[in-house]
């Protein structure tokens, strides 16, 4: 049985060649093999003294005036900037801020009022595109991902009542078949959080727009790991988190991202004094700011936001590009399932996640009978995947600090661990 | 003129009998006088180190382990626990997570809800007090506090359009003329931002309940300063922020108070997975978790949310206690007044916070014609307090670390500014 030997070689020879090898320096890492970047990832060795810089001298020695000097202000929309190229996004559509959920509270209530607005007497004003102008017919329905991560579902839910809208959960293959002129909008994953399906961001979202409706997608399994391409693909609305595959930090604010053309509509049901054209003004009247700074709502959380801040430095050095982390992502993911085929006995797990590439993230998702138990013993053993309720085992592959010598030897212990 | 010695005299008499004295030591603090902890609060010295190890050990070590082994899953709850106390709330009704503006939002809509809730065939089950059971009005007003900080009526408005109701500003001592059987809540401020005026909590409560409608209050200017006594009066709903007198640290994450009996009650337009029954489920439909969690919505942002944490230890020591602080408070702006009387020309301000302790806060607010330059001049003397447009020196007094000297000093510095 040679085959154990040969994958470790292998590994050992595409570390050497890894362009990003480099970059697992720049994170705290140790000897576990950590596949979990997918929820948190791991931390940049240099945020410790970025976050004790903000809390020592921006907090304590400057105090109230770093609001000015310290640019805490405006760091959610100077650092939705240093996110929007990595979501393929020009400049001043990003904000950071919030959770996840209310950003898909915010983007779908917002979404839904466009479309009634299209739908309306004044309709047809360059919305989603595919509007005919004119009155159009009543748009009172949301499509969501039915396979979506909960909190994307219970909060489209909150939305659908709050704007008078009927929900459907339909799986994102059926959604073309699903739209209809009642579609107002529809809330989409990118990647799926438990199979790690990779959806068709192109395809879907031009489908949502040719029938007149708005695509809001949640980037939170894809951005970091993959290339987005919003602006390419005309995408309307946008959320994700941060401290995934952009090692923000545990509970680092999630983003928003408004297509240009859209924000003078975008309408928010979160409309806090952040988002005021004149928050010091302290005027009586909403009057909501222009550009991405309309996405927020109140008081930054600047510890939070700053040490994401830092660990976005990650992405300025040379070698670190979208397409060089997607690159080795598939390379990473594709050696697992080798390593898993050739090391698991047949029949023992099953990958729910794509063979083909176009449809598959950066995770590998196996489907095991016992995997709450097993996963328990992985982690024992030093390697840290996480479990997704049932069946499944996750296995995040973040590029930046993953090397291949790790994802045989994730293989090689998941196999002792399954034999028992 | 021996007015300033003696007074100087009597600071420093003050502050030798002063029991919190020793606590101002905990503070990082330097020669500036700082008066604006009512805006952003001074940093305590330990939390740097707290924040240092859960940067470093607690998210660069243990990673993922942390959500469990570093508590980091229940902080929002358990912290909420260690403000309750502060607010005179029993354990169980306060969680901390989100901005004000959000938790603005999700308690008047939740309010609202309680008593559409009452007004229909259900009705009388509970709820604020007042309620005359079966089938009541259609509760379809919501009356926010006309001189609030104006998130809070922005949102209101929000909340407004978006659960049906008409919006109607009043000024809160209008309140209990404006409430009606149409009535369906109240968003009132404990503390006046501008005028630093304390609104009378349990007065307007009882009224608000005595219509039958439910009661919102903003804490952000009084908790860590005065007793609230939210369950001693029977408030439904508050909302406060924790970076003033919680010292918190910059945008630290605000908190929900949901009286104890309202919460089987309480629906959130911001169900996210975090106030799920069961969060790790992943289940499609959406089961609201008990108590106060249920107030929670998205993934928590622990930095921000551990610095708090920490910030909080300074309430444990056995002389800090909100009476304490709250005499020491009305000491403090009491003397300020007073020096600000005998320095300051006649006329040229004029103090726009009540003189009656009843009705003061823990700032002093102070009118002033060309006060956007005057407070300018004064920072850069080396007294901070804030401006507020379009006329207002704003000084706050956080009896944990102001003194009288400070006081006294600010007075006299204030008097040369304004003589030029």
């Amino acid at each position: 049985m040679s085959e154990p030997r040969s994958l470790a070689g292998e590994a050992e020879q595409l570390d050497a060649a890894d362009g990003l090898a480099a970059v697992r320096e720049r994170f705290v890492l140790d000897d576990v093999t950590y596949l979990d970047g997918n929820s948190l990832g791991a931390l940049p060795a240099h945020v410790p003294a970025r976050v004790a810089d903000v809390v020592g001298r921006q907090w304590g020695e400057l105090r109230i005036r770093s609001w000015e000097e310290s640019g805490w202000w405006t760091a959610p929309e100077r650092i939705g900037d240093r996110i929007a190229p990595l979501v393929g996004a020009a400049a001043g559509q990003v904000v950071v801020g919030d959770s996840t959920s209310v950003n898909v509270f915010k983007a779908l209530v917002a979404a839904v009022r466009m479309a009634q607005e299209d739908g309306g007497a004044g309709g047809g004003d360059g919305g989603a595109g595919g509007g005919d102008g004119g009155a159009g017919p009543v748009r009172d329905e949301i499509l969501v991902d039915a396979t979506t991560f909960p909190t994307d579902g219970y909060i489209a839910e909150s939305a659908a009542r709050m704007t008078g809208c009927a929900l459907r959960p339909v799986a994102p293959a059926e959604v073309p078949g699903a739209l209809g002129d009642r579609t107002a909008a529809v809330l989409l994953n990118h990647v799926d959080y438990r199979s790690g399906r990779l959806h068709d961001l192109p395809g879907l979202t031009a489908a949502v727009h040719a029938a007149g409706a708005y695509a809001v997608w949640d980037l939170c399994h894809s951005a970091g790991a993959l290339p987005v391409g919003l602006d390419e693909h005309g995408v309307d609305l946008a959320v994700g988190c941060t401290y995934k595959y952009l090692n923000g930090g545990p509970g680092s604010p999630a983003y928003l991202y408004v297509r240009r053309d859209l924000q003078p509509r975008f309408d928010s049901p979160l409309p806090g004094w952040n988002s005021h054209a004149e928050p010091f003004g302290m005027r009586p009247a909403y009057a909501p700011a222009s550009g991405a700074v309309r996405g927020r709502v109140g008081t930054p959380d600047i510890l939070s936001l700053l040490a994401l801040d830092a660990a976005l430095d990650v992405w300025d050095e040379d070698a670190v590009s979208v397409a060089a982390v997607r690159a080795k992502s598939l390379a990473l993911t594709d050696f697992f399932l080798r390593c898993v085929g050739a090391y698991v006995p047949d029949g023992r797990v099953e990958s729910v996640t794509p063979a083909a590439h176009a449809e598959r993230g950066s995770q590998v998702a196996l489907r095991c009978e016992d995997a709450g138990e097993v996963m328990k013993r992985l982690i024992e053993r030093g390697v840290v995947g996480d479990y997704r309720a049932p069946d499944v085992l996750r296995f995040g592959f973040t590029p930046l600090y993953v090397g291949f010598a790790d994802v045989e030897r994730a293989a090689r212990v998941l196999s002792r661990t399954l034999a028992g």
